[in-house]
């Protein structure tokens, strides 16, 4: 994998780029949509292409669960598996893991849990993890950690931290398949020195990238913030960043802000199955009454095939009609929203206006 | 509306042609997809282009019922409000009123029943539901009628026909709008008296054109059948025919023979969300464990969207994890493959090869 900074905002840690890896030339920062399961919730392949999206992510756990990643690998991989020809990243599934409830049991080893879907007891250690996403065989993996909760006490959060990087180096040496590019995540809650320290020993690891993990926990963001300030400046420049399962827009410009490159969240497909829409303006909660009969679409300037081709009115009426066209519609949107989002924080800090850029994005959300 | 019948099979009744009405051209005999509530259920607008969908059913009583008729026509009208410019055909939704449980209380002058969406009770006469009709929109119209249950004693059915014929006459005299195309139909059950002088009397109304209700109702196919042979005979050539909700392939193969030149049904996108998928030879069950590592499509001979980039494991992978891509996806091949047969059947007509198609078709289903 290839990172090349393009450019850098003199008056924050921002900067665009681009990612080489596998066939796919990817500009950040970048926002990865969802597809947990190998879809992306609603959405077909088309769809995605159609919202700009360049690559996804999928959970690792999820897919070993069900259908298995023999039956992924059998049937050519995860990209051939869901018809997909942009880039894919997996995430381990550690968060999912150490957020199940009932019996699991965790040592230095690994992790003893029962499947949520047919309840056989498993066991997964760093080195199985790897063989897992080998399988799947997305084009960026994510060695297995382990996502301490929020809150915490900071002994166990370093424990959790030491774990992590012992599995860290467990991954590296268990990682064959050397097309797969392989992420280090930096744990630590949100404790200054576990972070630093963790970032520390990643970095002489060296990895090819490094993830931020157990942020946008419950944490808030001027604590999430704040870990983001002093981690990235551990993290080496030449390298991509990437902040897991972050979020709302205004997450994304104060981590972008804080030299973050890469980014997932469900936001867009969660909250559009919900009939919530980010527009330009602010959110549009479709249910409401004052959309009965408005003709207009979601976005007055959102160039997607739903604000194309539908009003609030429709919308509104496929959500009070549990219709599932409508979750489709406007997960749809939020997808286009969020890369259109992405592609205009690129351009501003490419002209060296992100700040104003940001300024004037948060001014405009009424909400 | 004009209907050009382009060829007539010399061994049965059926017959391929055009429907020419507002800014359509509608090839015949042609399947209409279901979009009851003005969405076809999980499909978009461009879905259904792409399996070759010229024109789609929606319901009259439903929109009435929810968004409203007065909110589509605020809107726009139909095509504008579900963002569809092909042809739309509405049925009034008798079907539906007769169908509802509770306290419905039919008399001449109409219908009166207790609304499933809000509790409150509607009266609906043939004037009003061409008003309704109206509001929304649609190209092709049908009058309000009265659908007697299967089985029914013949004095039941008889009274329902007295009234399907007088409120037939009243539509005709409330319907205003003459953009749009209004059609009669035909009711009598399952009894050949009743049948022949329902036609018989609607012909003498002169409609546009003629649909054929009250069947597939269960009184199974060797009926329907014998229901057609006769009723056909006593609709003009020039006008075409419409059979209201059938049905599956092997249904539509025995109607067409019949000379009927238009169908809906719900089989496709019902049948697509429950998994079951129509493929040349034979139904697809998509949960079935024999697929769960089936690298190949739906159809190994099928161009839709879904056979192009998925496999039948990854489908059945959608289906076990409860995922809404894989009710889209089969739905999507389930109207492809039902307009490729229409195009078939078509095709087969034109040549004069119908018969021999008919049988063809049958023998290559293994189920």
């Amino acid at each position: 994998m290839i990172f090349r900074p393009l450019a850098i905002d003199t008056q924050t840690k921002a900067r665009c780029g681009e990612l080489q890896f596998a066939n796919h030339c990817i500009p950040t920062p970048v926002f990865m949509p969802v597809g947990t399961q190998g879809t992306v919730k609603t959405l077909t392949p088309g769809h995605l292409k159609e919202a700009n999206t360049r690559i996804i992510l999928c959970n690792a756990y999820h897919l070993c669960l069900r259908p298995g990643e023999k039956i992924v690998r059998q049937l050519g991989g995860l990209h051939k598996f869901m018809g997909w020809d942009g880039a894919i990243i997996t995430d381990s599934g550690g968060y999912q893991i150490f957020s199940l409830t009932g019996l699991t049991k965790v040592s230095d080893n690994g992790v003893e849990f029962q499947s949520p879907v047919d309840g056989t007891r498993l066991f997964i250690t760093p080195e199985r993890m790897m063989e897992i996403q080998n399988e799947i065989g997305a084009d960026i993996i994510m060695p297995f950690d382990e996502c301490a909760p929020y809150p915490c006490e900071q002994d166990r959060a370093s424990v959790a931290v030491k774990r992590t990087l012992k599995w860290a180096e467990r991954c590296l040496n268990a990682h064959r398949d050397k097309r797969q590019t392989l992420f280090g995540i930096v744990q630590g809650n949100v404790f200054r020195e576990l972070r630093i320290e963790c970032a520390r020993r990643l970095v002489e690891m060296n990895f090819e990238g490094y993830s931020i993990g157990g942020l946008s926990v419950g944490e808030g963001s001027f604590l999430m913030n704040e870990v983001l300030d002093y981690t990235v400046d551990y993290l080496p420049d030449d390298k991509p960043r990437y902040l897991m399962g972050v979020g709302f827009p205004v997450d994304i410009l104060n981590a972008v802000e804080r030299g973050i490159d890469m980014f997932d969240c469900v936001i867009p497909t969660r909250n559009g199955r919900n009939g919530c829409a980010f527009t330009s303006t602010g959110k549009v909660k479709i249910l409401n009454s004052q959309y009965k009969e408005d003709s207009a679409p979601l976005d007055e300037i959102c160039g997607c095939y739903t604000c194309q081709n539908f009003s609030r009115a429709y919308l509104r009426h496929l959500f009070m009609a549990n219709e599932i066209l409508g979750l489709s519609l406007i997960s749809l949107h939020n997808i286009f929203y969020f890369q259109d989002l992405m592609r205009q924080i690129r351009e501003s800090i490419a002209k060296g206006e992100f700040k104003d850029f940001k300024a004037d994005f948060l001014l405009k959300q009424s909400d």
